[in-house]
C-alpha cells in the first residue's frame, strides 16, 4: 500500500491543501474558525454521563530517553518548620520547553514554516527574539471547545499498538470510521491513537526512544483537508517518522497542517484511558476542551485536554 | 457593618467550617467532590449560544510593580534564516512562579497550612524539597468542569470597582444573588469580581500595587461553607487585605477554604469581559472549565479558565 | 570641553581604531593577545602584601529599579529534617541573564556588532539560536590575568562620584595617570571608577536607575587604542549615556572596544573597596585576575574579578 | 591494603579531624583561613613562565549519562537581521544546578551536614528556603588564591587512569609526593587527579556513568587534617564510591572535609592538561586561583580554577 512521492510531489501536495486566505488575509486562527458557536453548542449536547477523561501525560520532571530536557520543578518554600513563611504556605517554580517529546502540548501555527512562510503567508521573520508576532499560541486564548472524535488504529487492527515507523493511510482512517460508527467532519477535533504510550508502558521507554514514530502518511493530507478538521492530535507527533523526505519537508503532516491548512496540532496526548472509555461506552465522539495558557508570542502551550462524556 | 474577631475567634471560626473527613480520611480532592457527574451534565445543559470567554490574564512576561518576578519567555529558535533548524520551525522556553500576583492561577489545597496541617489533616511535612506528596495540583487532573456563577460586586454597588482594602460581607453576597437572579449552591464555582483589573486598566498599576486588596471578610467563611461551593475564584486573592490578623492567619479566607473546607482557589482571574457578557445576556450562570496542567507534586498551576454560554 | 561628532564622524573614528587582522584573520581573542606570558609574570611580581579585593557585586537576586530581571536562586534541598537527602546535604539552582545592569559581568567580543560584523570581520550571523560560533566568552577560558590599573575619576576630581550623564575625556584620563603616578600601557587591564555604586549606596537606587550613566566620551577611543589596553572595566558600562547618537551607534565605546579593537569589557564592577585600598596603599597598579565561566557559545559570563596587592 | 571501618569507627574518625572552634566560634571560612596573605605572596613568587592552564570543563549544555540535568543555555537575541536590537547586539541566559556531576564547581561548606550540624557546629536549619544563612559560597568572595599542588595518581602508578571504585590510601599520597618532589603543607590547594576524564575521553561516557568513582579512602582524612590543606579538588568527587557506608556517611571525605575540617571541595575539575604541563615542566606546584561567583546564600559556585606557572 506504500505510496512514495518525490519531494516535488510533496511540495505540490502541500500547495493543494492550502487554506491561505480562506478566512481573510489577516486571519491567524486558521481551522479553529471551523469551530463556530453552533459547533460548541452541539458539542455540549453530546454530554450524557458527565464523566471526564484527561488526555495529558504528567509533565515530565525526570530525565529519560524520550525526555532529554525535563521540566525543572523546584520548591520555593516547603512544609517544614523553622522558617516564617514556610510555616503557613508553600510555593514552587517550574521551567519548561513545551515542545518536548514527553510533554502533552499544543503547537501554535507559527511552529513550522515552509519556504520562509507561516500559515496564511506571513513571513517567518515575524518570529524573532521576542517570540511570534503572528500565529502565536494566544490566538486560541478563548479555548478550543468542540466535538472530539477518537480514531483508535490499534483497536481497528486488533493489536495493542502500531509499531514505530508504521504508516497510516487514508483507507485506514475510513476503516476506523466504519468500525467506530462515527464520521469525521467539519470543525471536529480528530484524535489519532497509535498506542505509543501503551507500548511504552508495556516494554519501557527504550521501545519508543528512537527516531521512529507511528503516524499518518503524507497522503492523508488531502483527506484531512477535505474533512475540514479543526484540530489534529495524536499520542505521537501525527507524522509517521522517518519519512523518506529531507528537512524542511521531513514532517509533511506538520507542514501541511500547521502551515498550509492552519490546523493546530496536539503532540503526545495520552489517549490510552480515552480508548478504553470509548470502547466501553461504544461511542467515539464526545465534548472536547483544551484551554491553552495565554502566552503571548508563544510557540506552544503545555496542555491538559479533557474529554467529557 | 465591620465585624472584628479576635484571633482566637478566627481560629474557632476556622474549625467550624472544617470538611476534614467528609469524603474519607484519605481524600485529597476536597470540595471538588461536590462536582458530581450529574453536576457536569447540568452544566453542559446551560450552554445556549456557544460563545466563550477566557478568564485569564496573559502570562506576565514583563516586570511591573505587581509582578516583580515575571515569567521568563525565551526563544530557542526563531524564524530568521541562516540556521538549519530555524529555516523550518521555531520553539521557545518559559519559566514561571505560578503564585505570582499578576498570574491567573489555581492554588492547590497544599498551598496553605494551619497549625502544621493541610486539608484533611495531612501533615505539612508532606511538602518537602520534591514537592507536595499530598493535595498537589494534579488531584484536579481530570479538569474542573461545572456550573460557574459570577458575583459582580461593583455591578451591585453601581460603581466601577471596589477599592483596595474594602471588605465584602455575606449580606452583600446575598444582595448580589438577588440582583443577578441566581443562587449559589452545592458544587458551584463561585467567581467574585471586585473590579481590580478595571481599576488597573483605568488608573494604572500603581493603583493596585500596594498590599491592600478588595475581597471577602472572614465572616463569609460560614456562608461559603453552607453553600457548599466547589471552587472559589476572584480577580484579586479572595481575601480582603489587610485583615487585622497576624501570620499565619493573615489570610483567613485562604486558610478557611484551602485548609479547612478543601476549596481550591483561583487567584487573579480576569473577570472584566465576563462581567460585560453576563450583564449583556442577563444571566450570571454558565458552563465553567478549568483544566490545570498535570504537574505532579505542584503547588499551583497557571490556568486559563473559560466560561461557555 | 564637550566634543560633538556627526554620526559619520563616529563611524570614521571607529574605523580608525580597528585591530581587525592584527593577530591574524582567524583570531577571536582580540586585545587579550596583548597579555603575553611576560606580562603575567610581571603582574605576579607586583604582589607585595598578599591582600585581595573582590570587584564583584553580589549576584542580584531581588528585583530593583536597576535590576528588572533578577537572578533566580532556588533551593533544591534545604537543611530541614524530614526527608532523606535533606538530612545530610543541600543544593540549589540559579538562572541568570548575565548582561543585567546590576550584575558584574564580562562581555564577550560577540556581544556587539557594527554593520553586520563582529570583531575581526566575522559575520553577525555567526550568532544564531545555538549561541555565538565566533568570539564567544570561552575564548578567555584560560583566564585573564595581568596588570590591573585603577583610574579613579572622583578621586581626581575631589568628589564622591561622577553624576549620571557626565562624560570623561582623554585629558582627564591623563590627569588621573599623573595623580595616581601610574601610566596605562600595552596589555593593561584598565578599571575606570565613576563612583556609581557610591552614589547608589549614598542616595539609593533611584539615583542611578535612569538611562543616564557616567562614562567615557567617544573621543577616548583613540586614546584607548594607542595605549593598547587588553581589557576595560567600569563600575558603570564604560560608555557615557546618553550619547547624542542613535542605535546602532548608541554606545560608541562598546562598539569601538568590542567590535573594532577586540577589547573585552567588564560592566558593573564594584570598584569602591578597590579605590579605598589604592588610596590607602598609594599605588594604583596590582595583579588582576578574572576567570570567566567556560560557557561555550556564551555572550558573557558573570564574573568575580579580584585584585591582589 | 583495604581498611574497613565500622560506621561507629567512621563517626569517631570524623570527630578526630574536627576544626570546629579553631578559628573562633563564629568562623564560616574554615580552612581558607590557612591561606594567609603571606601564603598568597609566596604563591605569586612561584610564577616563572606566565603560562596558564584552566582546570574547568566546559559548562555541560547537552544531556548525557553523566549529566542528566544539563545547563540550559538560551539566546535572548542572536545576530540575525530583522529586529532592531538584534542588529547591533546579542545576549543570552543560562540556568544551572551547580552540583551536577559534569560541572566543575566549588562546594560551599554548607553543602553537607553531619548529625544536623554544619561546619563549626552551625545548625543545618540555617539552610532554609532562602538558601544558606551560614557557610554559603560567598564566604570565599575575595577569591581563593594560593599554592596549588597536583597529585597525579595515574602518573605515579604508571597507568592512564584509576578505575571507578578504586581507592587511594595515605601511603599512595606520600608516594606521589616523593615522585613529584613536592610536599603538601599548610594552606595548600591539593588537586587529586584520578584520570577520570582521560577515561571518559578514551572510552566514552558509558565508562564513567555508573555510581562508582575513583577517590580517597576514608583513612586519608587524618592525613589531610595533619597536612592542614586549605582546599581539596579532584577530577571526580574526592570520595571513592561506593564506600561501604550508608547515608548520611556515604561520602566520608565530603563529610570529613566540608563539615569537620571546614575544607571546601572542587568537584569535577579537569586536570588532564594540568597533568601534562606538570610532567613537562617537572614541577607540581604553581600559583592557583579560583574566584567563585558571589552568590549570597548559595551552596556552590560553578568555577573556572586556573593554574599559573
Amino acid at each position: 500500500m506504500a505510496i512514495t512521492y518525490s519531494t516535488a510531489q510533496i511540495a505540490e501536495l502541500l500547495e493543494s491543501v492550502s487554506n491561505w486566505g480562506r478566512w481573510g488575509k489577516d486571519d491567524q486562527r486558521g481551522a479553529l474558525n471551523y469551530i463556530t458557536s453552533e459547533k460548541r453548542v452541539a458539542a455540549a449536547r453530546l454530554v450524557q454521563t458527565g464523566e471526564t477523561v484527561s488526555l495529558s501525560l504528567p509533565l515530565p520532571t525526570r530525565p529519560a530517553r524520550d525526555n532529554p530536557h525535563p521540566v525543572i520543578h523546584l520548591m520555593i518554600r516547603s512544609g517544614h518548620v523553622g522558617h516564617p513563611m514556610g510555616s503557613f504556605g508553600c510555593a514552587d517554580y517550574f521551567a519548561i520547553e513545551p515542545h518536548g517529546l514527553a510533554t502533552t502540548h499544543l503547537d501554535a501555527l507559527c511552529h513550522h514554516f515552509w519556504r520562509g512562510k507561516l500559515y496564511n503567508g506571513f513571513d517567518s521573520s515575524e518570529i524573532d527574539f521576542q517570540g511570534a508576532h503572528k500565529c502565536a499560541i494566544d490566538v486560541a486564548r478563548d479555548g478550543i471547545i468542540g466535538r472530539g472524535v477518537l480514531i483508535d488504529i490499534p483497536k481497528v487492527r486488533g493489536c495493542d499498538w502500531i509499531e514505530p515507523g508504521d504508516a497510516i493511510y487514508p483507507e485506514e482512517l475510513e476503516a476506523a470510521e466504519r468500525h467506530h460508527r462515527v464520521q469525521i467532519g467539519e470543525g471536529d477535533v480528530m484524535l489519532l491513537r497509535t498506542g505509543r504510550f501503551k507500548l511504552r508502558r508495556t516494554k519501557g521507554v527504550a521501545a519508543i526512544a528512537g527516531n521512529a514514530m507511528p503516524g499518518l502518511h503524507a497522503s492523508c493530507l488531502k483527506w484531512l483537508h477535505e474533512r475540514k478538521i479543526a484540530l489534529l492530535g495524536s499520542d505521537a507527533v501525527s507524522d509517521v517518522l522517518p519519512t523518506q523526505y529531507e528537512a524542511p519537508l521531513r514532517m509533511p503532516i506538520h507542514t501541511g497542517t500547521l502551515v498550509m491548512m492552519g490546523v493546530h496540532l496536539i503532540d503526545n496526548a495520552d489517549l490510552d484511558e480515552l480508548a478504553e472509555k470509548c470502547a466501553r461506552e461504544g461511542r467515539y465522539a464526545f465534548m472536547f476542551s483544551l484551554l491553552p495558557l495565554v502566552l503571548e508570542r508563544g510557540t506552544a502551550s503545555p496542555a491538559n485536554p479533557v474529554a467529557l462524556f
